[in-house]
């Protein structure tokens, strides 16, 4: 527990009304996305400038007080969840798009700005900023870049880290650093703005961000393809860019997806397909025409029962409703999830849902599956309770079986989520151990006391 | 001067054919691409696997022997001069593709691979490799990636390390550290691919190489627009990109450049224009062919005297490889030449041009410019001779004053060369001094007794 003095110098630092301590608010921001991982923080801080910030990391570092950065909390590896109590620093009052320069393609925000808010910002000027986690309603743009977030996108588009150009980051010390520029190109030292991009909070807090935007593709058309089984999707999906093609967007759902979003919202999916893929191309309209005829032959020629560009405006956003829907689907449909994130090699994403398959038999699990094909990005998830401790432990096995059978594609633990909580007991075998020590020591010198969001990515 | 023991000692490691110590195979490596810096290095090592050069590292390690790496030596900041003498660690014998992979849009590759031999293999396939620097001809992918290397097709694909997935990496202790992997998205830990990408070399050295990359496009069309100067020309391309454009390719030539290069090869290029701009339109054929109207469309609109597409494939190389010429002709004109790769936001080229005239007759010193227009990445070159002291100076001074102006425009110093020897002088004024003793502490702890490229990016 903090002592009452500490939380008074915070008042006295940002003002009582910015620093929450009732158990209720409190309780708010114990969790985030994941089900599994809850810990309350001992206060809440919602600063609105980087000299708060600033003094805030300043009296946590001098005190020791564990910090965890967080934006909307939408974060699914558990990485916004304050597993060390102290100080959770929120940046939803930071939530200003200070600039945007159409004429460089290029704006600057605070990261408390909501990820949608921006995009209709950049709409009205005819501007497109890709990046488009299925949280985009909610989550903050500090978050995605702290987590290097990607989406649906993601195959033609690229992730966050791709778009991030300049930082400006406040260190556990206090010392505000600026890092990168505005300018489309930059060699001007290493790659520091890359390191704190998806460093989970865990090196310093970002204040201030600018990316890179692309001007809005002039026509976009989104098709549907149904298939016997995921394993066909799969294989269809490795045709398409196999065949010279990059769409925008190929996304896959599962039939339990499939049932379960039409249950909670009926809006015409066909349920009976084993699999439907998703995907959607953009760019001149002539292109997007030509680009659909081929996609849709392809899918045709492995294998889809249907294969068709939505009728209008109105079934593409019902489609990629239906996508979006997928988090809530699953996560409603049991008390608790164990869901993630495993990226194969995009030839292997096939042979990959084969594995999935004969994993769910072996623990007597169901896997549910829904997911960026088009990046070899899966996201299985099995429905399990928690309190339940023999299936939940039995679930667990069998996302431990996924992991090992992701590795041995050559694929990694986390596409896109992070590693956090939920997935550091793996990291060991995911990754280089001279690669963790490298880790930890740049951890050390930029938060010698790690203060800053500590208990993540790896185990002690 | 290294100790004849240790000398025995390399070649004991990796046989006496791959050590150079005669005085004129040294020579070969004591420069690189920039004309106004050479050093003799002790040794020239050429090892041809990770283990050789795991075993020169450890014991320049322990000799505390300075180790440059290099692959072709095409670099144009001084990176690749073994300044401080010692080993030069050439990767030009570790030159195979390892794999590509179509199905998964990746291929692996070892340091010492040629750009244009890579580039061959991968059209062979149908696929597609966008960083583009001008010495693709010679220079390795080793070198690109230390680099993080641009090129004119930066506009609209970005630039190296948007395309490194893998590295296998030698640190400083002989270590071998194998980073990222093989797939699309990855979020297992920090970004340390991202930190070697662009190290110039001051790391580790880097082995192997993994890389994303994208079908060949279907179409591509190249345009031409003669403009009466560089600041109607740079006018132009904020145009086109406000326009919702961005082309595969925006290069610009001045007046001097087109006569220059018209003199060492006669092309037919239009010599009595103040600048031209060269434009490259891909991707689908239809999509090309209206893509190419709107853009000539904007420059008769924006003031060109003639704007067309290249009329055949022959005019459309002809027009490139004047480009590719620029190097060769501005460093042909001149016993020395400072050339500069500054970059400024994309609505600010056409101001930029203008300071760059000033500053030239403020010093009285011609500035040649041309570059990447549509990063906001401009090359301006003065000729000059460093055996004539007061004007190599005035050339020195007046390029200190387009640094000046670059940042006051909240440019930067460099957009793909990177800082190396030639622009560390000026390193404090570009960068947060927070930043840079980021740099020197990520340095220390990976290569404790700073054997690896010493002497470049900051000044000791």
């Amino acid at each position: 527990m903090l002592k009452p003095e500490i939380i008074s110098r915070v008042q006295g630092t940002i003002g009582k009304e910015a620093v929450l301590t009732a158990k209720e608010d409190l309780t708010t921001y114990s969790y985030d996305g994941t089900t599994t991982w809850t810990h309350m923080p001992d206060v809440v801080v919602l600063p609105t400038t980087t000299g708060q910030v600033s003094q805030i990391l300043k009296l946590a570092n001098e005190n020791l007080i564990p910090v965890t950065p967080r934006g909307a909390g939408t974060n699914v590896s558990g990485g916004s969840i304050p597993i060390k109590g102290g100080i959770v620093l929120c940046t939803t009052r930071m939530n200003r798009i200070l600039e945007i320069n159409k004429g460089n393609l290029v704006a600057t925000v605070e990261p408390g700005v909501v990820l949608q808010d921006f995009n209709l910002a950049l709409a009205k000027q005819g501007l497109f900023y890709p990046p488009d986690p299925q949280s985009f309603l909610g989550c903050t743009i500090g978050g995605t870049v702290a987590e290097n977030a990607g989406g649906p996108y993601g195959v033609k588009y690229g992730v966050t880290k791709q778009y991030v150009l300049g930082l400006e980051v406040v260190l556990a010390s206090g010392e505000v650093v600026r890092l990168g520029g505005v300018t489309a190109k930059n060699r001007t030292g290493y790659e520091l703005v890359m390191l704190f991009t998806g460093s989970e909070g865990t090196l310093g807090m970002i204040t201030k961000i600018t990316l890179r935007l692309l001007p809005m593709p002039l026509a976009q058309k989104s098709m549907l393809a149904v298939f016997d089984d995921m394993v066909a999707a799969g294989g269809a999906v490795s045709s398409i860019l196999a065949g010279g093609i990059v769409p925008a967007k190929i996304e896959f759902l599962d039939n339990w997806f499939l049932r379960r979003i039409e249950e909670l919202n009926p809006m015409g999916l066909p349920t009976e397909a084993g699999a439907i893929v998703l995907l959607q191309s953009d760019g001149n309209p002539a292109a997007v025409e030509a680009e659909t005829e081929r996609i849709l032959d392809i899918c045709r020629k492995t294998g889809a029962k249907e294969a068709r560009v939505a009728k209008d405006d109105a079934e593409a956003l019902k489609l990629w409703r239906a996508r979006s829907a997928g988090f809530a689907a699953i996560f409603s449909s049991a008390p608790t999830i164990v869901a993630e994130d495993v990226t194969v090699p995009r030839d292997k994403v096939a042979p990959f849902i084969n594995r999935l398959e004969e994993i769910g038999k072996k623990y007597d699990v169901p896997v549910r599956v829904l997911g960026h094909a088009g990046d070899g990005n899966i996201h299985p998830s099995i429905p399990t309770d928690i309190k339940d401790r023999e299936h939940f432990e039995r679930a667990n096995r069998a996302m431990e079986e996924i992991f090992e059978a992701a590795l041995s594609f050559d694929g990694v633990l986390s596409g896109e989520h992070g590693i956090g909580l939920e997935k550091k007991r793996f990291l060991k075998r995911a990754m280089d151990p001279v690669a963790i020590e490298i880790m930890k020591k740049i951890k050390a010198i930029l938060d010698p006391n790690h203060i800053l969001n500590p208990g993540k990515i790896w185990e002690e």
